[in-house]
């Protein structure tokens, strides 16, 4: 059987949520969606393609920055509807920001402060 | 400033993707959406409240099954889009089947398998 029959795509238009979470240490590193083109071809070739829902189109990660992310394993959530890859994260950063996680800002009474590393400038690797 | 103008409801309907990471050991327990009332009344309760869209409500986790949420710590993402709610899980298990995490289903070869912690039986719980 087709594993990809057990992901529901259908309730919402085609996309599911895709949560990147870090292989050894076991944290988020990012949420973003995918539809069943870029599910399959994230499995075929081991490496995480997201669906960009801002420029609707498949998105290899990492393909501007460099840092890619290797596929170790593919989980789904009870009602099928969210996938969580545990990946190995290049470069050491998921975010566009530079920082390891694009979950960096805690609130702490009504303040957002950011607390994550800082690996690399974006002004180098997105040259703006 | 109200911190949660950070938060961007509008992108999608009103409604963000939220996170529940267990705040002891940092895996995910659940994946659901929050509006702006659910992610308010969470705050000032401390206590995890969601948007139920199946049922269109807000939806108090763990109401029926006793095991609420307490919140630890919030995060936002880079486009603030996603929360992330670090919790202190009552009865040890977020998921409706009776599981730990509701992610427990794990991709090998063209098979998943389930490999999650049962904390509790449904049906003793929910009464189906």
């Amino acid at each position: 059987m087709d594993p990809l029959s057990k992901i529901d795509f259908a309730k919402a238009d085609g996309l599911v949520t895709a949560i990147a979470v870090d292989d050894v240490r076991g944290d988020i590193l990012m949420v973003a969606h995918m539809n069943e083109e870029s599910l399959r071809r994230t499995l075929e070739t081991g490496e995480v393609h997201y669906w960009s829902r801002s420029r609707r189109r498949l998105w290899h990660k990492g393909e501007e920055s460099g840092n890619t992310q290797r596929v170790r394993s593919l989980w789904i959530d009870c009602d099928g509807d969210v996938v969580l890859l545990r990946v190995e994260q290049r470069g050491g950063a998921a975010c566009h920001t530079g920082r390891r996680s694009c979950f960096y800002r805690r609130l702490g009474g009504d303040v957002w402060t950011a607390l994550g590393e800082t690996v690399f400038d974006p002004r180098e690797v997105y040259g703006k």
